[in-house]
């Protein structure tokens, strides 16, 4: 196994996208070993990486972070993936390497896809600086897949200094990948909608900068108007940073209208927030919750597939079906049967 | 503490709101002796109910449980409020006892809320034989609140014989609140706009009626279409349950216009769901659901909450802070404090 994980970590390191692709796949994969392979393979390439920046003076020279992380939130049909393609072409352009995230949070009913329906960024993705990769959430919640900050520093660990996160959703998934980012762009279709209104404020004060998208022909007008609300809206946050003012842009993903002043802001959010450490910082906050997100999956795990819980839910079974027992005072035993009570003392002692 | 489980007890039974009131704010609660004193009410409410529906033969003798559970969910603005006051002033004219749970999913950085910005259902709070209870997610996502099913049994426990479980959301937290009801309304606005577009097809497959709401005055002809287009989005989508198709009404919670017929379809789908034992099977399901959720939930507080775990964390800070170790790594050492490595080998062996 060891060889393949070095052929893996010889082809990210060479900028080998099939590799790369391949390391994502073990990294979501369901299966034990795979996954322990990606972390072995991933704590290689993060080592490599530290080397490269102590040697270059990278991360002790300056305080901005060498990588770029953006999450690219906003409502199903604001096209957000257009832009991300239109601005990821540019920012290759620029002489950058982009990789692409996109998590989608299917249907938990059927499984299925809502970002996989569509032809996603063909150009972008032909590009050899630049790298696509759809993610599936399994099923969590919050369109913000488990694995998501790992896909990300494998995909930086591949040499990729901008990674765009981009998810779809309303409400509370703009939160989640605020969670995976140094920075939220909020994409919104030309028209609100009446629909927007209730969730508009909670929305709003996650973005760092607000992008009306399809600012062009017919839709010029509400796209102004839009523009409009979303900056009186900004008025009435609270900043998320004591230092950073969020803007509005009106954009144009098919025409390239205001795509350059857009990038602007971003540089000058990386410049201001990251010259003052900021980014520094919440990439230092983000890992602490990281670290207990997948200590609780992890200790779920374990503690579902305990063969002592298993056999105490079967036993559970009957009276909980037919109600003489609550699931709260079920899942009560389930615990006792994988944490004996004895064990409270135990960690009181320690 | 007994003496006061005893009055709340006897007060729920009595149908006293400010007793049932109490009861959910005890098991809402973050204090663990509340929760455990809830915990005792519950279940001694849970066999007070047993022992009257075993003399009265309801459980044993029908296969329609004798309470049912709506959830009724949708986006922002589509009146939800306002149709579960006129359709809930219905249902107590009728004879029935009708409690309102508002699953409220706040934004989780102001702690503010969505639903209590606005008056609630102020005339069916008003009424004898109603209960209207606003429920805190605590910052759980997809909308729907850790202790939901508890507040579904307790307004149960108090007599309450139709329990509406509201909540806000595209997408996930419709359904999750599947998860808690027999049940699911789907209450859209009259004109369903773009950005409905992309995840329609998500949304109609967990409704068992969807209802456009508003169809009354200059939005009557927007209603008529957007009803036609979810009557063909159903058509595409498989039947949630072979035996039910899913419903489209027209409905206006002002004018009062397709509520006796959106009423009826509930009672048919009680009627023919929970004649053949669906209703029934489906709460079997959830109380496994409910206790898996509850013992994730116990084992998760258990662990963050054990001293060695937090030594560890505090341990790990600085090398995860320096990007020396990954967060997946730094959760294993952490898993490892809380269960010892030995420990799988007892597991296996148990």
């Amino acid at each position: 196994m060891w060889d393949s994980t070095q052929k893996l970590y010889d082809g990210v390191l060479k900028h080998d996208r099939t590799s790369l692709a391949r390391a994502i796949t073990l990294i979501e994969s369901s299966r034990e070993d795979h996954r322990r392979q990606a972390a072995i393979l991933l704590d290689s390439l993060l080592q490599a990486r530290a080397q490269r920046e102590q040697g270059s003076g990278g991360v002790l020279g300056s305080r901005v972070p060498p990588t770029f992380r953006v999450g690219v939130a906003g409502p199903p049909g604001a096209g957000k993936s257009t832009l991300i393609e239109a601005v990821g072409m540019r920012l290759v352009q620029q002489g950058h390497r982009v990789a692409v995230v996109a998590i989608d949070p299917s249907s938990s009913r059927t499984g299925g896809s809502i970002l996989g329906d569509k032809t996603r960024m063909t150009e972008l993705s032909r590009h050899p600086h630049a790298f696509v990769r759809p993610s599936p959430t399994s099923g969590a919640l919050g369109g913000v897949a488990q694995h998501t900050h790992d896909v990300i520093l494998l995909c930086e660990g591949g040499g990729y200094d901008i990674v765009l996160v981009e998810t779809v959703g309303l409400g509370q998934s703009e939160v989640t990948v605020d969670s995976c980012v140094d920075m939220l762009w909020l994409v919104v279709p030309p028209g609100g909608g009446d629909e927007l209104q209730g969730v508009k404020k909670g929305i709003v004060e996650v973005a760092d900068v607000i992008l009306v998208n399809k600012a062009d022909g017919h839709l010029a007008t509400a796209a102004r108007h839009a523009a409009a609300e979303y900056s009186r809206a900004l008025q009435l946050v609270r900043w998320k940073h004591g230092s950073w003012q969020p803007v509005v842009h009106q954009v144009s993903a098919v025409s390239g209208l205001g795509l350059p002043e857009a990038l602007a802001t971003a540089d000058a959010f990386r410049d201001t927030m990251g010259g003052q450490g900021h980014i520094a910082a919440k990439r230092q906050h983000q890992a602490g919750e990281w670290m207990w997100n997948d200590f609780e999956a992890a200790l779920v795990a374990r503690g579902k597939a305990a063969a002592g819980v298993k056999a105490a839910a079967a036993r559970l079974q009957p009276a909980l079906a037919a109600g003489f027992i609550t699931p709260r005072r079920a899942a009560a035993r389930l615990l006792d049967a994988f944490l004996p009570p004895k064990k409270t003392e135990d960690n009181k002692l320690a």
